[in-house]
């Protein structure tokens, strides 16, 4: 690994009641100087679930995404609370959007959406041993659930309302994991 | 598809030199009202690169990342310039940050991000018949490339330093589909 840059200075420069938005000048070790922007990471984190039925099927919502202003299909997530670890926010995020518990779960990666601008992290987390359960969430609408199967995520891929890079990256992850479990 | 959401009002609600962060009001068709906050997408958009060698190896730059403050491996990727298509984009950043020109250029899938809270998409594209030929980019300090086994993705993406869930999915996706073409 290369020798990694000094930060010279941290300044906010934007807030809203999400986002915070700061500046980082940097030194690398040739000596150039930069200064990027980018979002400050609050929190801690995030879960999505890869939650897998005995059927070998994935569990998808449909869910209104209000950046691109459209319903897509995509893996349940949501934000870690304080005094919860990854897995127990998975498990609770399942019963609040898709209307399961979970018997099994393991993390299975932790990812980074963004990294050039944005500190946030996601854990991909498996979930099995599912059983039905509905905790009240804090969203606008029940989201419709699909049991999808693992084994056609090609076609699952070619549509465009599934499109968010990580659930694509959680899915290949957790289907790799699982037939090399069964091997 | 449900029926989407009626847009009650955008309002910009903080400014960066980067960001712009609006607040979208909704009433979903069951006529609950949420106030969501976003990023607006600006630009063209932006491409992600996976680039072929002819011993089945992908390209892979070790870069800074200002919004986790380290090093990672990744794909090449940047955005579109006015002017510039995808494919035109793409060969651009190849050569700026690995330097590489590609003579096959495809369009694997257009991804989003977090598209809950912005509206960003990347389009991912695979490259082959490469070449030598480097254009001098916007970056800091020239970036490493290391070109990597197309078949051992599973211990890359086991590698805490390479963590981006675009880049895994995208690499997923281009080892199906050359598998697929070899069959």
């Amino acid at each position: 690994m290369p020798v990694k840059p000094d930060i010279l200075k941290v300044t906010a420069t934007a807030k809203s009641r999400l986002f915070q938005v700061e500046e980082i000048d940097l030194r690398f070790s040739n000596g150039v100087e930069r200064t990027y922007e980018r979002l400050a990471s609050r929190g801690l984190g995030a879960v999505m679930i890869a939650a897998i039925d005995e059927q070998q099927n994935v569990l998808l919502i449909q869910e209104y995404a209000a950046g691109i202003e459209d319903y897509l299909l995509t893996l349940p997530k949501g934000l870690i609370d304080p005094g919860e670890d990854a897995l127990q926010a998975a498990n609770r995020e399942l019963k609040e959007e898709a209307g399961f518990g979970a018997e099994r779960l393991e993390i299975i990666k932790e990812m980074t959406s963004a990294p050039n601008y944005m500190g946030h992290k996601i854990t991909v987390v498996l979930a099995q041993g599912l059983y039905p359960c509905r905790l009240p969430g804090d969203e606008p609408e029940e989201m419709e659930v699909t049991h999808w199967p693992l084994d056609q995520l090609d076609e699952l891929f070619s549509r465009d309302d599934f499109s968010e890079g990580r659930a694509i990256a959680a899915l290949y992850m957790v289907r790799d994991q699982l037939r090399k479990a069964q091997v």
